[in-house]
């Protein structure tokens, strides 16, 4: 066996927990740090978020979007990738622990990055998740996508028009870039790659609700913004209702309270969930142990140089940071990524040396701005005091978005994918699978007999 | 809504079961037939199973293999596509009844054309399925592209050199063509693809076994070219072991009996089985109310004008079809599909013009060869008498391959992913998704659960 990296016990321990754009940033800056990197994440790949609603409608193939870590990462002989999903770090002892298919790894640590992430958040509504997926991973992507295309498929077998009405009812809580992203891409698939090839339906008049609790489409985004793409959504036929709060959600549909008090039902087969955030739980695991706060959202109340109240070697970056100013997006988890990893860079270097480090300048975060795509040819961004829309904006966005994808055979099949999508109507990626189907169905069977079971345990004993 | 095709309810009425290769042929092969043609199947997709091993090694995205059967057929407007599983055929009332998520469908039909295809067969040993899962649709690919890539992650993770040898042991049961492709693929995933990408194993050390019980690989391609595949694969360090039947299946291995009878282990975390193929159970339902007969795998055998004894409207093709001569590759399937659609158009014509069919000449077959690859630039191919191996027989299996995908935009994008892994070392779809893991995990879970409940109430009782 070759143990490269390895074997350099005595190096300077850094550990990254997570693969998203903090983590993997991370760890790719320190290429040239004399220090020991281990990556430990709950998914083997690196996942591109922001395309995610491209997978779930069928535009993409996940391969395109999440490319194996461990393979972005091979030539990086100071960097190694562990799988395992981390349950707790242990500050005073400096280590990391990790489940992986039940076993327990116990990882020391000199430096932690913490850059877990945030997943779906229903405020305190988790009984929701079964009925409305969130956007978060590749599982969440082909679920939905099984979900859409599923209810076209039974909408074409049924034969009442109640129940083929609600198959037929797409719901997307939360008007974010991700709920504007996915609600236009419904309606396209709809209206475009499937126009025509139903017999009893018609997919054109799929109905798509773009859903919120709060009175504008895209908010951070400013007002002018937000209206121009709430007009485009509503010239594809989205139907977008504003200040409309979400109070149950179940399988049939959804259940919505409006400004006014009314409570009205949307009968719906199929929702997506795309409406809050809640960071990892490790926020929780950092503030029992030291004076870190953290946010209702479950965030971590960093320092000005990202790290935690008293450990000055644990930093919190990304999604799971909680920053005055910096959004939770990519630019916000790399720029973060870029400054922690300069700190420890510096700091190996000074220690090697035997000299002092430079004491630490604040984090400060540079807004390049951002952008959302409505539909084909249509996207809006926002850049400084620039605000646009329409078909520059898209093609800035398309551009912008290659440039980020990591390789360049990624980027060249993502650029095909997208002129199958975008010159003709198709979509390369419509395959649907059994699994999830089958597997759900029989984790129901099982909990239902178990649930029995113990019933007549109850009852005998 | 628009109806299309379903006002014309007085034309005669084609049911295809099954969209593979001789379900979809047959509807294609009608397009200008004045009948109505309702396929029904239980995927979506119309899935190109020769490139399968593709998927399960990362090669392809599941996309390339597996476009939605209704949008090959769009643009048919004789023919509709419903989503559903058959699972009875009255021959006596002429209809057909399938399935879809507990709504059950009654279709009427005049002639009916059964392609529902073969599954894995495990020779009466069902439960072996779970720990060696067969490689006969979508779902099984991507489940064995996660214990593949899974394997190696947790080796990585593991201290213990037992545990760790049983990680990188692959076993491939089965040394037909899907067989000896999978075991090659493995092969150079872990060696080209892997390599270097670990830190505490080196995947290049991962064992592949082809094991069969037969005495050669690719039986049906003959000695010559089996020898010319066997020593391929050899060179490139898969270990093939011919003359051993598997016994058992577990979690943990297999346990294997040799000619000789004795009886030994392999312990493997990882295990496919490509061994035998068992006809959809349809073959059943159609004997227990006909004369019609089925061999041990479940296969129809039909009349030599591919119907059933008493039912000259009830054809059965592809691999659900006993005839001497015909391999169960596809190219059986369709040439099955072009001569029933030919005599159904051909009757249909006939009864338009009130005259007298032409009597119904029997199928004759016509044997184009078979080929199967054993790696990168190898292959080997057998056309009537010729046989040849190696490059030539590779770029023939390339370009048969391109021809017969469906899709000039598909073909692109294969040839692509192609192009990357034939040219490069790299593989673009090497995405595995948490569902696998964790629904079996919630599975055995359950099911112990289950069990030990169940035995508690014995005790109690």
């Amino acid at each position: 066996m070759s143990h490269p990296g390895a074997t350099a016990t005595d190096r300077h321990k850094v550990v990254i927990i997570g693969s998203g754009f903090g983590g993997l940033n991370t760890a790719q800056k320190l290429k040239r740090a004399d220090v020991d990197v281990k990556l430990i994440a709950r998914t083997t790949h690196h996942l591109f978020q922001p395309l995610l609603y491209q997978v779930a409608t069928g535009i993409i193939s996940e391969g395109e979007i999440a490319p194996p870590t461990r393979l972005i990462l091979r030539k990086q002989h100071n960097a190694q990738v562990l799988l395992g999903d981390v349950t707790h770090v242990d500050l005073a002892n400096k280590t990391v622990t990790s489940e992986l298919l039940g076993h327990d790894y116990v990882t020391p640590y000199d430096s932690l990055v913490i850059a877990a992430g945030a997943g779906q958040s229903y405020f305190g509504n988790d009984h929701f998740a079964e009925f409305a997926p969130g956007m978060k991973s590749i599982d969440d992507a082909l679920e939905l996508r099984g979900r859409i295309l599923g209810a076209f498929e039974q909408a074409e077998r049924s034969s009442d028009p109640e129940r083929r009405k609600k198959l037929l009812t797409f719901v997307v809580v939360g008007a974010g870039p991700t709920g504007v992203e996915m609600a236009g891409q419904i309606q396209e698939l709809a209206d475009q790659t499937l126009k025509g090839s139903f017999r009893h339906i018609d997919p054109t008049e799929a109905h798509v609700i773009l859903l919120d609790a709060a009175p504008a489409v895209l908010p951070p985004m400013g007002k002018k913004l937000g209206l121009k793409a709430q007009a485009r959504l509503e010239k594809m036929g989205v139907e977008v209702q504003l200040n409309a709060m979400v109070t149950d959600v179940d399988r049939n549909g959804i259940t919505v309270k409006d400004a006014d008090g009314t409570i009205r039902r949307i009968e719906a087969a199929c929702k997506v969930w795309s409406a809050g955030v809640q960071a990892s739980p490790l926020g929780r695991d950092l503030a029992e142990q030291s004076e870190t706060e953290i946010d209702r959202a479950g965030r971590v109340k960093v320092l000005p140089d990202l790290s935690i109240p008293g450990h000055p070697n644990v930093f919190v970056i990304g999604d799971m940071a909680y920053v005055e100013g910096v959004p939770g997006m990519a630019q916000g988890a790399i720029q973060g990524a870029k400054y922690v990893s300069k700190i420890i860079q510096n700091e190996a270097k000074a220690r090697e040396h035997g000299t002092i480090p430079k004491p630490r300048e604040p984090f400060s975060y540079f807004d390049k701005g951002s952008m959302a795509t409505v539909s084909k040819y249509n996207a809006v961004a926002q850049v400084g005091k620039l605000e646009f829309g329409g078909f520059i904006a898209w093609l800035a966005w398309l551009g912008l978005h290659l440039i980020y994808l990591v390789g360049f055979k990624t980027k060249v099949a993502t650029l095909l994918s997208w002129a199958v999508t975008f010159l003709s109507r198709e979509r390369g990626q419509l395959t649907i699978t059994e699994q999830q189907a089958y597997a759900r169905t029989r984790i129901e069977q099982l909990e239902d007999m178990a649930a029995s079971l113990r019933e007549t345990e109850k009852a005998a004993s």
